[in-house]
Formats: C-alpha cells, sequence, structure tokens
C-alpha cells in the first residue's frame, strides 16, 4: 500500500506508554523557503493532538507561532481536557531543542453529527474552473508546492508576471498533487497554501504567520478545494487573512483567519497612523 | 482613588513567588444570565498573562471555553514561551476546582512601535451617533450589560422588539458606564459584549462561544468605540461572529472573531447538509 504524501508528512509515534508526548519530523518538503509551512506543522501537531480527543473531527484549531520551526525531528506534547459530550479540547505544543515553537489549542467534534441551523448568507465564491486558472507552480516556487495541485484565478495571480492587482485577494483551486482527498484533518494545511494575499498590493517579501485559527465546518467531499484569502486592513504591517474554502459541492467546509506581518515600505506621511 | 470596575474585576494577585499562578474572582456582576461573560474572562486571564509578557499590549488573544466557568475564586497558571524582539507569547488557563475551564494563547506586542505599511480596504462602519441608538439596558438585559454604556443602532436592535431585521449583524457604539477609557487590555471584553447576530435572524436563544481570538491593532483613544458584528455562515448550528472595532478617532483599533454554537429549530428541507 502506498501511503499518500501528506499522511507520511504528518505521521506521529508516541515517545512514552501514556500518549502524551510523539515524536514526527518536520518534512521540508513541505517548506516555504528555509522554513515548513504553518499550515502543514499545524496538521503534524493536530495528528498527535487527535489520538488524544474524544471527538473524530477539528472543529476549531488554533496555533501560535512562537519561534522558528526547522526541519527535522520534532516532539509534540499533547495534553487533554475533559471533554464534553459535543466537543473535546486538546492543548498541544511543538518543542524543537526543549523550545516551545508552536503552541495549539484545538477543539474536535463529530463533523457527521451537527444537527442545528444551516442559515448561508453567501455563495460559494465565483471563480472560473480550474482548467481556466493558473497553475503556481515553478522553479522559483516554494517547495511546498510540488505537494498541490494549486491553480490561482488569472485576476488574483497575475502579481507572479509583475502585474499585482491592487486588491488583496487570492482565490483558486487547490488539491493533492497524489491524488489524496481532502478531510478534515488537512484543512489545516489547505488554509495556509496558498500565497499571500499581500503580493497584490505590497512588494513581494516573507510574510510571517503569527497566529492562524481554522474553523472546520464539514468533511469535504471530493478532491478539488474552492478557496478564496482576502484582507481589509492592513495596519502598521500587521494584517488579518480570512480564507474561506469550498469543496467539490460546493459546501463550505472551512474558514480561516491568520494574523501575520508584512514587511515592506512605511506607511506614507499622511496615512492613518499605525498604531 | 476609586478604582474602575472593569480594573477591580479583573485584578489577580500572585498565589506563589514565581509568579506562574495568580488568583482572581469572577465577579457575577459581569455575568451573563449565570455565567460571567467570556470577553470578561479573556480580560481576566490577560491580567494575570501580561505580567508575564515582555511587551505591554496584547496584540492576538485566543480563549478555547472547554467547560463552564462559575462565578466565584478562580485560579489563572501562566507560562511565558521565550520572546522574541518584537513579541512575546504567554500561555495560560483558567482553573476552577482543578478543572481547565479556558486555555489561553496571547502574544504581546509594543503598540506604539509598530512602523509597517497600512493599507485600508474599508472605512469605519457607517452607524448614526450614539444619541440616535439604542441604550441597551433594562431589567431584562444581561448583568453585564449595567457595565457599559451600549447603544444599538435602530436597525440591528429592533429585534428587541420582535422585530429581528433578518440579517445577522449587529452594530453599535459602546463605552465602559464608569467613563473609564478604553485600552488593549480592555478591547477583548469589548469584542464580546454585544449580543449575538443570531438574535437578527433566529429565535433569542443562548448562543455558547466555543473559541473567540481578538487581535489589537491599536490603543484606543476616547471612551467611544464603533462596533459591528457580522455572521456570513451558519453550519449545523456553528457559526463566526467576526467584528471589528473602531475608536472615537475612525482608528481600527481591533478585530474580533468567534465560534459560537446556536441552538434553534434545525435546518429545512432543502437546505445544504449541515456536516
Amino acid at each position: 500500500m502506498t501511503e499518500w504524501a501528506f499522511d507520511a508528512a504528518v505521521a506521529v509515534e508516541p515517545v512514552d506508554g501514556d500518549e502524551r508526548r510523539w515524536r514526527g519530523v518536520a518534512d521540508a518538503r513541505w517548506n516555504v523557503g528555509p522554513v515548513p509551512n504553518g499550515g502543514y506543522l499545524m496538521s503534524l501537531v493536530v495528528s498527535a493532538a487527535r489520538r488524544a480527543a474524544a471527538h473524530a473531527d477539528p472543529l476549531a484549531v488554533t496555533a501560535y507561532y512562537a519561534a522558528r520551526t526547522e526541519p527535522g525531528p520534532v516532539e509534540i506534547d499533547v495534553e487533554p481536557l475533559q471533554p464534553g459530550r459535543r466537543h473535546s479540547t486538546v492543548l498541544a505544543r511543538l518543542v524543537q531543542g526543549d523550545r516551545t515553537r508552536i503552541a495549539v489549542s484545538a477543539t474536535f467534534f463529530d463533523a457527521g453529527a451537527a444537527t442545528g441551523p444551516t442559515m448561508l448568507s453567501e455563495p460559494p465564491a465565483e471563480i472560473p474552473p480550474p482548467e481556466a486558472c493558473v497553475p503556481a507552480s515553478g522553479p522559483l516556487a516554494p517547495a511546498l508546492l510540488a505537494q498541490f495541485d494549486l491553480r490561482l484565478t488569472p485576476e488574483t495571480a497575475a502579481w507572479a508576471v509583475g502585474q499585482p492587482s491592487g486588491v488583496p485577494e487570492i482565490a483558486g483551486w487547490a488539491r493533492f498533487a497524489d491524488g489524496r482527498p481532502a478531510d478534515t484533518h488537512s484543512l489545516c494545511v489547505f488554509a495556509d497554501v496558498f500565497p499571500p494575499t499581500t503580493f497584490n498590493i505590497l512588494p513581494i517579501a516573507w510574510v510571517p504567520t503569527l497566529e492562524l485559527t481554522v474553523h472546520v465546518r464539514a468533511r469535504p467531499r471530493g478532491e478539488w478545494l474552492r478557496c478564496r484569502f482576502r484582507t481589509r486592513f492592513v495596519t502598521g504591517g500587521y494584517l488579518e487573512e480570512d480564507g474561506e474554502l469550498w469543496d467539490e459541492d460546493g459546501r463550505l467546509v472551512a474558514q480561516s483567519r491568520q494574523l501575520a506581518l508584512a514587511s515592506g515600505p512605511p506607511a506614507p506621511r499622511g496615512a492613518p497612523p499605525a498604531g
């Protein structure tokens, strides 16, 4: 049996008998530049956390990226809190060299058992089909992108040819390159795999994630995810990036928000003060 | 010297010498129904966490509400992670009866030192001045609201007289009742003090917060905060509530997102499946 690349990259094994400490490897093939992608690392931590949860699916996962994680071995410490009937919360941390690099909180639920009301104010993002979008790959793309089939809408991809749209939005399609179906676990990495929205409004530069929260709404069906990420407020270099992910059936499967830090030129004179 | 009500309600004192464990009281005067408001409890935890931080202002604060907190004494455990130059992250938890009720992650920064670019895609919410809004008070209001001067726009407040707008939005103004100026610490409670957006689309019922994240963007000036909270997606009872808070000068001072759970009638036949 061939293992999917994602599952191999987020594999963990227990260090001790009580399953509170796990070992894994931050795989450089999931890097952006010299460091592993934040959503990938969140997925790696969730691999361990879910073993301690009383419910199957991540519902809300938050990562605070307190220090850089290097590719290579990691330890994941897991602490389940007392579960409730519908939800169970697990606290976890990714540790390298005795230093906590990422702190994760995660609440799990049974995505198949949600029975409350459903009311959607917005349809899925209207974007052209994958065939009409621009593949995000090539020799300059981050290593991470070899793991995905990522297609950007022509409008939101033109920064790559020196024509940023001026609108802080990135939209397109994503699926795993090896055909692995998306599931609630892998939504954590899909929520962070697209290029930063800032590439359309600021010089292309490193945009480190400080905090990322993913809310899972449903189990995705099919391979392709239809995704849109938007930024409304850049203040003093800090910005939110809000994402929505729909599956092939047009169902909202996840929302994400991250707080990131853009480098770039200082605010021009006359702009609102930054802080 | 008279102490402001907020500062009294979030006061903490160290239990031991190393300042890793603190004592406080969850004050029933900040209740909604039988339990203390989630944003107030976040502020209480931040009171302890900020003592351990290397920077003055909360930048991002996330609370996972794993179990109900009762009014009365609480303990707050605090663990600072190794700080960076611009940011320091502190993990904290609110404990009652040896059980972790709330897990908090918080990154602190110096809001006065943010020097990156500022670009806003949206102006502050256009809402009528406080005098033209509807005071949210009265004998049926939650105890919490006595701590605030809260004014809702007539359009988003009409659920209170049996005329929900049908739009999942709440907007208005808020300040402390005793005149305490808003600061970055108190933005945590302002982000959770307004009635749920669902009151305009679903029967009025308990809407417990599962996860709340507040991103502070700037130090507020003045007393009044101009606030708007919106929901776009209710799926299987789960919903996001996204907030923006501006100060009297029209500066964005915070964004918030919470994941909450609406009870209410099940989705009608023919509605998109919930999960």
